[in-house]
């Protein structure tokens, strides 16, 4: 039974499951940010199976074409940390100039705290789904 | 004529080319971090073709388990980030807990500088080659 870590699930509203991939809404709604957590036990990204790793491309560049279009971002920061939460979750996260955190990165970094509004978290499930 | 952005050779030392990836190894030693740059003029990761994707997932977990029997790392660090260097290039970094910026990301924090030897410099070249 996968359970996702729960300080995953502290720091972001759920989204959906798509193709065994969770994705979650990090709770910051001012630089939109989206975490994939791959229903897996493998702990780096490189050592996902290659179709899996296909598959994780694909859905960061619908996120990607989605950030582009709805939030009018310009740069996708893409990363596999994990060093504090060891559970595979790779973060996607659009970025343009002069967004709470630009040019820093969002990691350790004090953004400004803006909450998502409900409808907004329902409306991009439906997009996603 | 493909060139590295000035500011990544400022940054650190050239290692090798590969299969079309320009290796670099960042100048502070105390946390291993080598910095792929694809000879490419794609922005994104995602947008790369699916055989370059291959490659590079290829070469990031032979830099994975380098850092792992060499440095004795235990969490690599992935990221293509891009908001100040726009020329896609991709973080491997190698962390253990304790490391000079533990737990944290190494973008943005002051870890503790080391110069690395010119000599293991000289023999990560040979390794990699």
């Amino acid at each position: 039974m996968f359970e996702i870590n729960k300080q995953l699930q502290k720091d972001t509203h759920y989204l959906i499951k798509k193709d065994g991939f969770h994705l979650l809404l990090h709770k910051n709604a001012s630089i939109p940010w989206v975490i994939i957590v791959p229903e897996t036990d493998v702990i780096e990204v490189f050592d996902l199976p290659q179709s899996q790793r296909q598959d994780l491309n694909d859905l960061t560049k619908q996120i990607s074409t989605y950030f582009q279009k709805i939030f009018s971002i310009t740069k996708i920061n893409v990363a596999a940390i994990g060093n504090v939460v060891s559970q595979l979750h790779i973060h996607v996260i659009g970025r343009k100039k002069g967004d709470a955190c630009w040019p820093d990165v969002v990691w350790g970094n004090e953004c400004s705290f803006v909450e998502w509004q409900t409808e907004t978290i329902k409306q991009i499930r439906v997009d996603f789904a």
